[in-house]
């Protein structure tokens, strides 16, 4: 079964909001199994709703459009689906009592263009909107399905959940489209599916279809089963295998922060975490407090952006600066044990790169990262090559970083 | 001129990746005066493309594509426009050399698979891509143009702004609207308004347009001509006065970063600043080093997230703690005169504060946040009320930190 999203409004076409509607309508059909074709966005004009309607109701069952609903002038799309449908507006008396409430609760004036919105075209399915005063709208024709809704997010959220999706279950008797994600860091797309090639193999002939999903420092692999969730088993053993293959580079499931994942490896053993930066000036640091609760095992950091406080914080000895340079091993090494000391934690990460866009050299280019990890009977520093992007180098650099106290805590290092 | 933006990946469709692409290039068009038709997003099938790609080109003059050129198999972009276009790939040695030498920076392995990005069709004009290995790719026909570029959205946004817009501009005779945009901190969209009402009424009587344009902690203020650069001085004009009015808000132009605004006035004046954070764990302290080059004044941070650390980095005593809370101005000012010490620095911000979600009282609930500065002669501290959002604190209070850091180097406190 197919559908499309229409989303109607000029804010959306010219970015002025982002399309979260569509991305939201988007997630709850294909939880259902329903695939999505094609989603559109248009302005508030007859020719292009007409035309837009046209089109996704040839190629699609089921068509959820938003937007154009309010009492304003520019609003057209209740006229123009009357046109489409061949129908005429009516005045609903039961909507209309419903309006007249939602502004005597509200304490407010009711204006005609309000009474206007009561109007609703004769051949249509009233769905009641419990938090506005557009109500949606359900056509049926040659046994596809067009619903119209308001754009305003809460207002479509509650009538997708309510309404709608409900009513698409029976209408079109839909099960569920079934997907988990796995989470990996520290591989490169390519690498990953150099890797998994014949894992790969196997998904397809299983009839599961695999998505890479790369974003700066991670990429997530989606595996999903058309059946539903009866796969649910076949798909976490697969899973499990690449798990159990690549534990260095796994750390989770769908959308889950690898913060979050060391956040509750750390809690579990009782151990605490800090961290002295230089290059990230605090990006690693506060990535850990984005999860809530970080407090039980995350103390605190030093950020030593200049050599001097390198040493006066960390304990850095000016011969090694002077030897190495602050981009360095045997420094990186040196922050990280006199950071654990000076911060108290059982585990200390220190850090230093050239993030860019200048201060590299032919030896060290823009992007050489060392990063460092303390604990109770040592210390181990790995280097990375990071990009040229300032901001993204921080970013990476986090998510590297937290990987590394991971496979430490998990005795992979 | 019309333009069509077609988004291809499921990830798009099933609302697993929000459609921010579609939203960034239709604010670009638009600026150039250039109308958007329509907005599509399919799936990475060759049907679809075929279809939409005709559909867009025969709809519209301008076809800006994103998404599907990675080097796994289901990236099918360019094999598909190959088809269309009726051309074929063909090996670009300056493409395998740019491949090569990625590759070789990052110090990493090239694959088969990376060697296939450098096929591209005969037919297309290549737009180099700095920053990932899928280059853009620039079809025309029947004095129609069709871009294709990666999806990843730094990779799409520098393509568009260095390559793409440059050349839609002369190649389609676009002299494109002036616009300027003025930056904003610590005013509500509402307040701002209410401020400047006089001077906004005599915009538009200048036919001029106005645009608010929020985000968490600022407020940018676009002024649009759609005459073009001639309006330049009068656009100034109308910046300055606000400048003028309202210096305690006013920090800059055309998406600076207010911590550039406050690294030029510590640059000017040849001071240094460091930070004391709690809450926020180095969000501010990386906020500053962002800026490239910010080691001219920043030197360093601590991190106190534990009130151990409190006390033994920051030198906070004891009994201001357990008098006053964390979060309070006695602590936050502790911190700072603290820290200024301990990191010698000029000024040193201090921040403790409720982020949430949890942890909220009565008396102090989540948002809740003091913010001190500490510089030779004294220390200041301010109360600020954020919202829930735990991350949005953090990003809100970095940015009122470096306003209140800015007011003070301009003597507006």
């Amino acid at each position: 079964m197919d559908a499309d999203i229409i989303t109607i409004g000029d804010e959306l076409l010219i970015g002025q909001t982002v399309n979260t509607n569509a991305s939201w309508i988007g997630k709850e059909l294909a939880l259902f199994g329903i695939n999505i074709r094609r989603s559109t966005t248009i302005s508030d004009e007859r020719n292009e709703i007409l035309s837009a309607v046209d089109e996704s109701l040839r190629r699609s069952d089921l068509v959820i459009m938003t937007g154009g609903l309010g009492p304003t002038k520019d609003d057209i799309t209740k006229e123009t689906l009357c046109e489409y449908f061949d129908s005429e507006l009516v005045l609903r008396e039961d909507v209309l009592h419903r309006i007249e409430m939602y502004f005597k609760n509200k304490g407010r004036e009711m204006l005609p263009s309000n009474i206007q919105q009561a109007e609703l075209p004769k051949d249509c399915i009233v769905l009641d909107n419990d938090l506005g005063t557009a109500s949606g709208m359900w056509f049926e024709k040659n046994g596809k399905v067009l619903v119209s809704i308001p754009g305003v997010p809460y207002e479509m959220k509650a009538l997708m959940t309510k309404k709608i999706l409900p009513r698409v279950k029976s209408f079109f008797s839909v099960s569920g489209m079934y997907h988990q994600t796995l989470m990996t860091q520290g591989i490169g797309e390519s690498f990953l599916a150099e890797k998994i090639k014949h894992w790969e193999d196997r998904i397809y002939a299983d009839r599961l279809s695999l998505a890479y999903l790369p974003s700066p420092g991670i990429v997530k692999l989606r595996l999903t089963s058309k059946k539903g969730i009866e796969d649910a088993e076949k798909i976490d053993a697969y899973f499990k295998e690449l798990e159990t293959q690549l534990p260095q580079f796994t750390y989770g499931k769908n959308g889950i922060s690898i913060f979050e994942t060391v956040g509750d490896l750390l809690r579990d053993k009782r151990k605490t975490v800090g961290t002295v930066e230089s290059c990230t000036a605090g990006a690693i640091s506060n990535a850990f407090v984005q999860i809530p609760n970080a407090s039980d095992y995350f103390l605190g950091s030093l950020v030593t952006y200049s050599n001097d406080l390198k040493k006066a914080l960390a304990g850095v000895r000016s011969l090694t600066l002077e030897n190495h340079g602050a981009v360095s091993e045997e420094v990186v090494k040196e922050m990280a044990k006199g950071g654990r000391e000076k911060l108290q934690v059982d585990y200390c990460i220190a850090i230093s790169g050239i993030a860019g866009p200048d201060g590299g050299t032919d030896d060290k280019p823009v992007g050489t990262t060392w990063i460092a990890l303390a604990f109770s009977d040592g210390v181990i520093a790995q280097k990375f090559q990071f990009g040229t992007h300032r901001g993204r180098n921080m970013e990476i650099s986090a998510l590297t970083a937290a990987n590394l106290l991971r496979k430490k805590l998990l005795g992979l290092i």
